[in-house]
């Protein structure tokens, strides 16, 4: 297929076309290919200063895109929550605007401030890809998820796939809730209803608070992390009643069609929103989510950085 | 011009001849015509160890030296305060001739200590640069600040550059008069009495505390960042009083000649020592002299290895 | 010689042969000589990445292994105690097999737990060097250990090595034991009753707790660094009994034969467990350590992945 991508930045799904989110799974799809040869890209960063900017902490999307960007053979510099003296008195577009004078090429940005990505790609002219902001948004997640899906399933358009969990403060249930619908799933969200919120219905799912309503003709269920310490107090009684309630467990995996496949974003809590034996067995794909997630990050670091400058979409592998 | 320099190390301005000086801008703007074509040079540095010894915080300084290192493909390993598990128990001369035995060709260095950096290049065999010490000298700043005053007014000699805030504690002011005064400018420093001692009368420098008079016929005012917690409470009454006497704000700036430039070395405060809307005016250099800082610290790095190597010190582009 | 290598792993010494070990001094003396003459080796491991997983605080070694893993031109992730919001609610062999599935190529794991490597190399399918685990074993710094003493002593055959110090919880004490005397060294361990248990005899080594007998016929004394914090208290009185019973300092050192050499694996309390003096005298092979550390090291890692992805041992320099 023809490449298509004429984004400068990657800060949420809405802003792709279908042809957009076709083409990262297509230059992803090269790069794992060639990756599982042993070979490594003849990459376009080559040299170039990518900046982690992580002024909330995260550790395993941080360390995704730095092992993406390395492949690709981009210097990385790395900003991280602890070593933020930098942004000490400093608004966010100072330290941006630093960031591009320091003669950086490209951006990845996470912040606990919705809108935040967005902001800077509008300060300064150097490409933004969003690492997740807030309760708001995390494209590259949902892109990876994607990508899994078509890898496992062959094609998204007209499957069943159930999100089960905290969809209310999750920013991956909401970039994957509109990836999904994009690409044609029909999804279903599940979990209690003080997470779930019968208003995302607007949006085109179906709202389902019986679980095994919600997983006996799923294709996929996408479980999310339930956060011990944010969410026990507030949304539900305890996690102990959250896992007897919705946990997935061994019983509850039998209602689930023989070859429906389970997906967590991680890391998991074993025990908590999944059973153990469950994420380890055949079913899981939650190990291929994290390969395929450097996969799609190389793509959207080479898109958003080949169309900024004018290069070829192709990637010469 | 033919290209000078005799220096190992690069400790503070006053080591230099005014043709070292010259060799660095020259250097410095060679890489930086390099960078605006999108090219990478050749680097005579390509799999050399640098160490970043950051025993006090900074980020700033730091991730200039780490992109500059990284544009000339050294490989950069940084030693933070925060992970300074090295240095525990074990002196500096130590931990100096541990990195030199674990075959770093070169140390930047930033130390709480003036003198530190010296004391360095004594004990160990490899480069070292200073990235400020103490109260002592912060090179490095005053060779950006000098290529951006040249890159921005065409020449230095003769030229009418004040100095405006803490002084008495600014390892940039001191390297600041040192290299101008050198270079052939006329330097006005200027602020509240309690920073700005009439002592440095004898480095040859005017010193003022008249405001307008300090800033009616300066080509170029460089502005100081104002250390909240540090100085407020001992050499002026508030931050507050600061700005109301001494911060640059657009009332005052009509003060200067229509084309004089205004400097910070960052981070700024805005509205403290520098009025918001003039800190993003066109009289301000402030993100080009982050910028430039790339440049300088490539050439700084570039010349030290080349001459301690005895490798040619013009730079193959 | 024909380099001998059959291992993914490198977990602990007693896993190796003597033409192993053989292999690892032959292949380091090549990077070594590399290294001398100014030139980079062409690595098996450009662009492939290695994970330094140092889950126990450590900066020497895992500098050492950073330095190592870039001087093989590898990209290198650290994930450091500072950063384990990874391994948060996660468990190890999760976090592994997080890092296998982020195409990780090799991971160097410290870690507080005896045997944590050995169980990673179980749970994932790259390579896994030991960087240190509880009180079982430090094989890398028992090889370059090795390493130093043929290039000081020409041979390990029949030489005398004393081992002098906190023996009981030293994992280096018994890396080294293991390595030297299946390299055929007579080993005798001193120092306090309490830090040296008799039983360690059945190892086939010499118990002593005379500090003149142990010393007086030793070609080589290595020192172990005394751990301020956890011994003082339980197995001798004060620091400054050890130094006074136990110390090598310029009068002991006499009790040495002419030419014997002293090691440490660093840091060194300068005062404590050495004098100050001895420590920078000719004797003193320490630095020599430190950069035979890098040497060996990258044996290692070239010599770990060359064998898991059948690849030359033979390495290009």
């Amino acid at each position: 297929m023809a490449l298509t991508w004429k984004q400068k930045d990657l800060i949420e799904i809405g802003a792709l076309s279908c042809d957009e989110m076709n083409t990262i799974f297509s230059v992803a799809r090269q790069f794992k290919a060639s990756a599982q040869h042993g070979s490594l890209p003849k990459s376009l960063l080559a040299g170039r200063t990518l900046v982690n900017l992580f002024l909330e902490p995260s550790t395993r999307t941080r360390l995704a895109f730095e092992v993406a960007a390395k492949k690709l053979q981009a210097e990385v510099i790395t900003i991280s929550g602890a070593s933020s003296s930098l942004t000490k008195g400093e608004s966010l577009r100072d330290t941006a605007q630093n960031m591009a004078a320091l003669q950086a090429d490209m951006i990845i940005m996470r912040h606990s401030a919705s809108g935040a990505p967005n902001y800077l790609s509008q300060v300064v002219d150097i490409p933004i890809i969003n690492g997740g902001d807030g309760a708001h948004a995390h494209p590259t997640q949902a892109l990876l998820d994607a990508f899994t899906l078509i890898e496992q399933l062959g094609n998204i358009q007209g499957k069943k796939i159930t999100i089960l969990g905290d969809i209310l403060y999750s920013r991956v249930a909401r970039s994957n809730m509109e990836c999904l619908l994009k690409l044609g799933a029909e999804v279903t969200i599940a979990g209690p209803s003080t997470l779930v919120p019968q208003g995302f219905a607007a949006l085109g799912v179906r709202v389902c608070y019986d679980l095994r309503a919600a997983l006996q003709d799923a294709d996929a269920v996408m479980l999310l992390r339930i956060q011990h310490e944010r969410q026990a107090a507030t949304h539900f009684p305890s996690i102990g009643e959250y896992t007897s309630m919705f946990g997935l467990n061994q019983e509850r995996a039998q209602w689930l069609k023989p070859d429906a496949i389970i997906m967590h974003p991680g890391p998991i809590n074993r025990g908590v929103e999944i059973d153990s034996e469950l994420a380890d067995s055949n079913r899981s794909v939650i190990l291929q989510q994290v390969t395929n997630g450097i996969m799609v990050r190389m793509a959207c670091i080479h898109l958003c950085y080949a169309y900024h400058n004018g290069l070829p979409l192709q990637p010469e592998l």
